[in-house]
């Protein structure tokens, strides 16, 4: 038996995406931005795509811009808030995926911006009212917490954090890639700037993402050149690689209560069985947390925690430690030393992440 | 009959490389980086495309970073470099493509680098001694100059232009974009330091492409986040996307010289027969240029160039007006000003472009 527990990695394809996007790849041609017959195509799928994306986050379709996946997503938002909202300042959490942690560490330091991390308590909370008090503190901030933790599954209330970001005038951005595709998300109600996504997490082709960003805000591009994306993205649109995204994205979000229920119907038989086991610590907030995703500090085997990994992976069960995207590293996750868990936790810790394909049987196996 | 003569702007994929694409959306998933036996088998089929790609053009696997294309490239070798590696002047030319030409013209005025444009003349020729004269004079410089011309199809002497760069020690970027799949790059031979290319002009699909960096250089990360592509480039691998850009590059390196005599037979052939109309003149310099690409000013009809795209289009052939890249406005090219072309010319000009599936009766259509 195999078994894939490695969906907040990267999910498998749903099969009519696939197929959609073969299309645009072998019976279409051309460029949507060329003005003839072959490119008016092309665009009109290009355009339909970005309204299916906007309809399903109700959002406006001049909000959705298209990219080649969440890390670009990340980049440029925080890059060009910076270079053109005039951000000073960065209020952050030491929980982020690399792709705003290191980004924002990075940028900080070249463009002479001061970045305060909030607190985070043992199970990776943190508190609204530290950011209140840092918000009073400072101006020209850019607010950057995510949706769902990529690592260990914590839910954070982005609403509420972004109302208070918002009544001090800060800007608010969300890398929701662990939350779109699980969650129902409405912009009109989340008082979010920016929310970033990516393809692969929900069904989608690798090397596809989007960036919702509020209409009356305007930014560089980050990648210049032609007008492509509302002069927000430049380059020749992944037609095919966004045709497939909008059908993930459909096809996620029709009945998405039933598919809902059924991760958490997974991860609770998952958490039920495990619990049985001696030594099994849950790291993260259990009562507030993705139904996708558990990490858990299993009891110690060989050297450290890749050897559980290997275990796993020889009969067949594909799972990850840390921070699957962070390519094979097998270094200490900054997010589960962020919270000062103890080392025999820290170094044992698995991530299982389940998808709508995954069954009852194969947690059981 | 349609004919397609827009290929600079976008070229239709190699069948066989959509079909290997597909297999890599459909019957494998998970992420490249982790490190269980779904990951793994994703990985070794990253670093084969990545050999492949390098053994066609005489680098080193390390020397190929993916991208999401050519504008994504263009723009991280110049931002880094300026980033990086301390780069104060720019020598460039007013003929390129938006995704070098606007983007040296944006970062420039953003980290306070100087511009300097070679002069160009009526044919869009370039002087080597006038850049040699600049290279004497000024220090730390990042020479940035395109390989073919997309809009007239100009082919530039890169190698010797190189060479004078690396002999004043200054940095050398071509934007190849036209160049790689229409001619033999042997990047042992040519003294580029970074050679930037995109899949869709080549048959590989829309939203992948690839920089060549020489391995001695070190440049910072445009997209910041994980350690993927020798920490060059953070985010998930575009898997599908790479291996179709790889796949279509073999297929057009398989008998290119059979390739490129095809393409030649057909621009000669078209010239020709469009010689026989009056007032038709080739702009861009006709002996040392691109067989792919012919820019024509053709005789006014109605009141602008668009007409003649219209007419065309309405006859199922497919052209393009100035650079089909950006994204259906008909501004005034940017190429055909620094020219310095008369208005009844500028205004008129149309960009045939060929590839190998292209055939004589079609252009005799």
């Amino acid at each position: 038996m195999r078994v894939y527990f490695d969906n907040a990695a990267s999910a498998p394809m749903w099969e009519e995406a696939a197929n959609e996007m073969f299309k645009y790849l072998k019976d279409f041609y051309g460029n949507p931005s060329s003005v003839h017959d072959f490119g008016r195509k092309l665009k009109v799928v290009l355009e339909n795509s970005r309204k299916t994306v906007a309809e399903i986050l109700n959002a406006s379709p001049y909000e959705i811009i298209f990219t080649s996946g969440a890390t670009e997503g990340n980049n440029w938002v925080i890059r060009s808030a910076i270079e053109t909202l005039g951000i000073k300042n960065i209020i952050t959490s030491p929980l982020e995926h690399n792709s705003v942690f290191k980004t924002i560490k990075s940028l900080a330091e070249l463009y002479g911006v001061n970045v305060h991390y909030l607190s985070v308590d043992q199970e990776g909370n943190i508190s609204l009212s530290e950011l209140k008090e840092l918000l009073k503190k400072y101006d020209n901030v850019l607010v950057s917490l995510m949706f769902v933790n990529n690592e260990i599954g914590n839910l954070y209330n982005i609403k509420a954090l972004a109302e208070v970001a918002k009544k001090h005038n800060a800007y608010f951005h969300t890398d929701a890639v662990q939350g779109v595709g699980v969650y129902k998300i409405d912009l009109q109600e989340l008082p979010v700037d920016f929310l970033v996504s990516s393809a692969h997490k929900f069904g989608g082709p690798k090397g596809s993402g989007f960036v919702f960003k509020r209409d009356d805000i305007k930014l560089n591009p980050m990648i210049i050149g032609g007008s492509h994306e509302f002069k927000y993205r430049a380059g020749t649109e992944n037609l095919a690689g966004i045709v497939g995204m909008a059908k993930a994205l459909e096809i996620t979000y029709e009945n998405l209560d039933k598919k809902y229920e059924h991760l958490k119907e997974l991860k609770e038989l998952f958490l039920s069985e495990l619990k049985q086991l001696p030594d099994v610590y849950v790291n993260g907030n259990e009562n507030y947390s993705s139904p996708a995703i558990v990490n858990v500090s299993l009891p110690p085997v060989y050297e450290n925690g890749r050897a559980w990994l290997m275990l796993l992976d020889m009969n067949g069960i594909a799972v990850s430690s840390g921070s699957a995207c962070s390519s094979g590293t097998t270094k200490e996750s900054h997010v589960l030393k962020a919270m000062n868990l103890p080392a025999e936790r820290k170094n044992f810790s698995v991530r299982f992440s389940f998808g709508p394909q995954n069954t009852k049987e194969e947690i059981l196996y």
